[in-house]
């Protein structure tokens, strides 16, 4: 149970409805999930909420499956399991495979460890690895 | 200063002197950077952890690029300095350019923002985003 | 279920029946939740804990609404399930509408976001922001 | 030295001389800061993120130095050096004195304390926190 | 519901089998709990993290049970559920008592506190931390 | 540069003094680290972080280089510079080796590791790690 109402389509303000339309459209499908029902409850939110994934999340300089698996692999990090599991869904939906998904997995755990690794034994950075006088 | 002493290539046992010779060969460079001189205090955990690196980078079903790439998003999203310089450096060497870290950026702002809408107001995983009975 | 016993107040040692009774008084309820139950099974860190929370979330130079806020913010950012139902309670009760828990995330989001921009690129910190010699 | 270019008014494009000028009025400051230079590499994104940053810590039903202060809360447990600094100096400026900073500070830490106490000991919600049937 | 099907000992491939085989044999146990169950579906990632795993928590420089203590405290402070009952559960076989569980969650709770004091207010370590010149 | 100034011996009101010679004989040491020196600041959190520290960090079920390299863990998974510093001294101090630090470094990279593996796969507890009903 959310910690606030989910905004059915059907008792929606217009700008709610607008954008729970647009997500649909641009989607392809014909239901709303729950993240959005409850972002809904700031209207102001939810607009500027979806504006920014459908930006972000468009085919640009990286094509929209690495970015799906880009997000399911900071969801896993944080451990975000709404996350995991709504991106894993769409990353599937683009076309990512049980075996992408372990290999995403591997990277992720493996950068978990190092990331400690480095930041436990302070390890200072390289010169070589500096970006150079800009 | 890291916490323990870098151990050098003319410093070194035989069994870190091999992993260090692997290391540059593999990566085509003729230096070893910090990391690795920080874990060859410890043979066995340097042995382990570069064979941990060389498998889970190499070719899959996911391609290198999109690998490192994968590693910097969860080094932003850890905030580990020594780990998002040196995989942007790699990535950067396998061919991403300022508009493509930009857009990685941008993604995993967004999901950093994202996991904590949902996480903070509690959302339930909607039915059609878990995985069938397996 | 826990990883320990949750100790009821008929179970409890004096000590901790004492901290009980402090905490239904000072909250003006007459029911004590969980999480005091299983610190119960350290009386002393049950005892230290509840004096912290005492101390630290009693009026004084910030209201106490506002620090439940805070308390809300850092458990929505560490993805505490436990915490982040407890203390949206307990600041509704303090006088926190939907709309004011809506922009509260809104804050948590966004920061989480922009935390993750500014050390993912490793942006300098500018001289302007930095303390003043003290 | 940040990830990418910094760029300067005099370098920047118009789209992103406009949000520049849009920062300096709005702030009432005559220069910009690091965060938003290394963003104008992608001018995309600096316009969003400035958008939000505007939008969500705007005066509503939170007023901005509380916001201020949840933005330091975060970055706080983040570890985001860069935002630590930043919105410090944005709080002070809007009123925060030393000694609501160390109380702001105090929440925080006892709030990843018992983040961690709940999450660690597994305690589970009390039906009594949990939102009613909505 | 886990994102990936959970392999069975009669469905696995030889290799899984072997993997499984020796995870019973070196705990000695007759039942592959669903973390390995999991990895089973990237056997390289199965072998690779079953290693990494045989010889991190072996006896060494440390023993057993402090390193199954250190398992359980980085699990709670990254709020991993599933280790964080895996690890709990492991160390009290190898002899961890309530007191002590609850002693480590003390010690977890207060360096997590103070983490975010000292990051918080960006306090500088001190020249008698550092290590000396190697 | 910290964000609050450092107050010294000299500065300090008595009731601060009182906690900064306790200490210096708990400690068996002639100088006061930064941390207290910027906690001193609210006199009161700096008494209830002293008495937290001293009470949690004593000897107990657990014993306390155990403790301390706990701390050290922890510190090393959220990337509190200062923590990993001050607490890997200490420990050094109580008889941690080299090869002890670089054994905990490897357990604490391998549960970051683990820790987002089950979490991203969501992997459901095992019945049979789940506390009995109590």
């Amino acid at each position: 149970m959310a910690l606030v109402r989910l905004i059915e389509y059907g008792d929606a303000v217009p700008e709610v409805k607008a954008v729970y339309d647009d997500i649909m459209r641009t989607r392809g499908v014909d239901w709303i999930n729950n993240f959005w029902k409850a972002l809904a409850n700031d209207p102001a939110l939810l607009v500027r909420t979806w504006q920014n994934v459908k930006q972000v999340m468009a085919p640009g300089a990286l094509d929209p499956l690495v970015k799906e698996m880009v997000y399911v692999a900071v969801s896993a990090t944080n451990g975000c399991e709404y996350c995991t599991h709504s991106h894993t869904a769409a990353a599937r939906k683009k076309g990512m495979s049980d075996a992408m998904l372990m290999e995403l997995m591997a990277v992720v755990g493996l950068a978990n460890e190092t990331n400690r690794l480095a930041n436990g034994l302070r390890v200072d950075v390289d010169e070589a690895f500096k970006p150079k006088s800009q």
